[in-house]
């Protein structure tokens, strides 16, 4: 049984660097962890038995390192990254906890704002392409308001797709081959942020230079804090090709950002999302961008990564004992039948729930 | 196996006329499905294996029949009932379909409607007596604004307190023996609802002259539209002896009152629900107030109801696991243990999901 | 003062038949008006001086009209708009309230159903082009799931695409020059609604046949239900070339679908939607997607629809002022400046809050 | 009219050290402001013309401060107090921010925890006795759960109530003759926090020892956060003889806590929140616990706190308006009429909006 819940390298699990170094602050709390130097989170998703690794740039590399020291962490992180056998398939780039960015970066009034956050980014696609990402995901999670006294909201989609057509032209220049994968959030830690949600980047995209290079990378966490059904948005952006990219996590409707493990907030919502994946054939990377409870030490840490793809491969097993299921498929068999005056929703939404909680054939 | 999960009497599921009476009227659409006469209804919920019946006054007795018709209406309910071996645990007062309460019952300005609501009310008392009812639930759907021009909100809770202690006397003069469970409701049908959680009914219930025949009734889709935590208010109801009655069905925080199935918007929940209710050793009745999806016939409203008591036993034998398993009573053990670093909840956590979703030891 | 407010024809304020029409029916009580008849509401609308009327199909004609009733109809009802100067801006259709529909018109799972939502919007059509509508709106209220296990979410997205394209079909080959406006809806009357943001519609319609023939029409509450910042949807839909009509209302987040007047649950974010479409000059209509509270009669009806255009044209005036305001465009001039520490948008937002509490300069 | 707006002692406006003295960091980004020494915060909150000054033990005295420094701290805080004329009405104590405290306070599963949490509390309540506060206010944010696996709930709340319980009896031991104001929040830091409405607290203040010392401290965006009416809430507090303190600010429904300027997200709740306060005589302190945006200096600090101020006074001369106003009491007068059918309730609404908005008699 236990193998079968094994993570392997074709689950293509992956975590950030910043997810098992989470040091546990929060807004009404201080650090409760110590610093997880990155080849140390590199040995410890090794451990668990993940398959990458992502990072911010300064998740790596300190926002003010020398060239030289640059180089040096960076050199160690791929030998760390090479010893343990984890690959890098995402890099980002960190345009929110600097203070400079405090109004935005891409969409900020100040141009020189602007400015650097562009460099900043190409700099960090640098990084990734050094690291061998080919996906760059970009979440603006400083472009918004708590005043919209402060800026016209359509002059910020213009800035924005100015900021992506420029680092879309970069990536050609340079052929990184990047995939760029847009991560949209309703709000926190701005009042309100744009491009809410992944709906709105799939609006944006075709507006763009380039638009086959962007994509989005969903989170279940931020659609999930607007009350939003996460499987529909992700179909939609599967259904036009869009999906480059998916953060995992969990999130209960309503309440600040909370980056659950994976699947331990609503196990049902969980459930669709994983037989969807499965049942389309999605073979992108399974990034879990969470963290573990402030309650933890590193051995908890460690239970919270295991349980984030312990859970997926769970869920995953469920999906396909629903696909071969003899009475769930009797109902599916009949959905398209016409002029039905009672659909058998109740019933196949009740099998539903008994094959997750295991009481259909084994478990 | 089967066996394990089919509704006996000592399970005492009961469920209103209203739920497997719904007809899937919604604000946006019309009905769907034939009435269904009460004695259809409790012959209906003894062929599923529901132990009681409840009703508001209008679901039995139209608002304008007749002293004969009413008096034969309820004999031939009891038959019924007799008939059928369902019992009818709890009793309630329908002061929100009329449009004469749009602008509330207890609490609407015009006194002439206060004090129909109250002789309304008391005369579903005798109702509720005369079938046997021992539990007298008050839901105050319509005690709220759109607009808190209209009224001092102080005043409606005079107003709401005057009423209970009237009705308290009524039962007291009457030899009724009624405990009352006062339901919250956070909004919907009106824009704010007065007492909008339990926990508010639980700091009125200390004002009223007669607090210890007052207790609550909370529903768990009531506490979720708020996004608030269920078993939390189910607790503190509990350990102040004022757990009368509970409402059971699920609910996506931050919407509409979905009335769904039990356990089929949250299986986690709803099991942290379970447990502690099975605990505890509540031994009131398990109501369920919930109805079949509006694509549903009578056959789906079988399934419907059979599937919230069986994912009630489901869960309570989840429980039972839950308290046996070693791993995770080993975790138990330590909670307490002083000084302790990391405390261990990702794995507590994690084990408390695969006893849910059957992956440990049988399922 | 009081002629600063009155509404004029060039302001385009427009009303559906559903609005003032309402009943006050909701899920938990039954309606509170009489039926008021098309040409009566248009009468009424005239009368508190609205410019337009919208309907769907069935708000004017019977499901089951004769075509000989359904020409009587709709000749009176153009009569009754002429006699009163009332044009017909948008044109819509009902695919929610007949039991038919019960799940979903061009995503339910039965094809019957889909091919006759066609029908029905082709008819829907006719009778838009006959009352000289150019814009018609579809909301897919009914598109969408109580349980996911019903239909794969992608396919949904097809279906739908299928549809949009044989209605764009359809306009073209009659030359009917419709704009389609797409309305999205997180949930209610579904659990959840396919394309539940603005921003999954402006996703949706690049991947259409027609895609020019094809915009949205943002509605306040059906965003802010899902907590959404609703002036940053509409200015994402203004910059893309899509903003073709709109749906105004006031909603609270978080709840069910309220339908308030305009502006009166929150005047800030109404003042900053007032403040966008006159500063960008939208120049469609102004539609009012509302309706009276429960508590009214039809003199409220009238207070109601009065106010929604009254609140529209005090915050127009209000915007003005704050264009106007010395003190506030000496900020604004500064917001651009580089290197700036503190960026003064606290004092910002106060003077905008002044200026719409009405304490600077007239009022 | 600047003299109309302008803050007097009289109106009791006060703040905590902590929210001028917030520094910006949120749990994305890195704080924005130097530290503001105790004493300068005492400067900058007369310099706008607060009255009072509230704090946590740590706000002032380092947690790990000699009793020698203490002393010193404390000494040169009350003579900047009063060298500035500000009092201090309230003090309270920080069980958050410590990581000893990430598994609660006086709920924690380890009883060193609690026992710590009450020696802490106890110190606070000395410092706060010795600056002279009446009101002692007590938030739980640790008191709470992300998987209640952890602890039984009714568990905590007995926990709870014996922390409570020995507060009081400390305070009349010491004769410090403290009001205790329970402030509830649904979630944040924790993913459910117990007590989680003002309500919960209104129903667990009954059960205490003391239940005469003890009320609450109903705060905007904690109720806010759950979409309840908060006016509602503080409605049932007062008249219930509790409301010993209010925490003034405002909230977007649904979202992670915002502490926004007080009327800043929402004019018409804060409207009907201050009209009440001022109807009923409220006469404690108004305080504000909110915070300046990120995107501001010291000044905008400055701005920020005028601001709360500000807007309180404008509500309150629109309050009196309302009060005054023929139109609007010509209605009030006929609430109460019997068997009306329209209740007005619309053009009430409206006239209110009218006042609020500033276009009905003068602004």
């Amino acid at each position: 049984m236990a193998d079968l819940y094994a993570p392997k390298p074709e689950h293509k699990f992956s975590f950030g660097l910043w997810t098992v170094g989470n040091r546990g602050r929060d807004p009404f709390g201080d650090v409760v962890r110590d610093p997880l130097p990155p080849v140390d989170a590199v040995a410890l998703l090794a451990e668990v038995g993940a398959w990458g690794v992502n990072l911010h740039d300064n998740d790596l590399v300190p926002i003010d390192a020398s060239p030289a020291d640059r180089d040096r962490i960076v050199k160690e992180f791929k030998a760390a990254c090479q010893q343990h056998g984890l690959v890098v398939p995402m890099a980002t780039v960190n345009l929110f906890y600097d203070a400079v960015f405090r109004d935005g970066a891409f969409t900020a009034n100040d141009a020189g704002v602007r400015t650097f956050a562009l460099q900043k980014t190409k700099s960090a696609m640098d990084l990734g392409a050094e690291l061998g990402a080919k996906i760059f995901v970009l979440w603006g999670g400083r472009e918004g308001t708590e005043t919209d006294a402060c800026r016209r909201p359509d002059e910020a989609v213009k800035r924005l797709r100015e900021a992506v057509n420029a680092l879309c032209e970069y990536s050609i220049d340079r052929k990184y081959g990047f995939k760029f994968a847009l991560e949209a959030k309703p709000n926190e830690p701005r009042g309100d942020i744009y491009m809410a949600t992944t709906g709105a980047y799939l609006g944006f995209i075709p507006t763009l230079a380039h638009p086959e290079l962007v994509g989005v990378n969903p989170e279940v966490a931020h659609e999930q804090m607007a009350g939003l059904n996460f499987v529909h948005a992700v179909a939609q952006a599967w259904e036009a090709g869009k999906l480059f990219h998916i953060d995992l996590n969990d999130q209960v409707p309503g309440r600040y950002d909370q980056d659950f493990r994976f699947g331990s907030a609503n196990p049902k919502s969980a459930f669709f999302l994983v037989k969807f994946l499965e049942d389309v054939g999605y073979d992108g990377p399974r990034h879990f961008d969470a963290h573990a409870y402030r309650t933890e030490d590193y051995d908890g840490v460690r239970d919270f990564a295991r349980g984030c793809m312990r859970t997926y491969l769970i869920l995953r097993e469920r999906a396909r004992q629903w696909n071969a299921d003899p009475d769930i498929q009797a109902l599916v068999a009949g959905l398209g039948t016409q002029g039905r005056r009672g659909l058998g929703y109740e019933r196949l939404d009740q099998l539903t729930m008994e094959v997750l909680l295991g009481v259909r054939g084994g478990g």
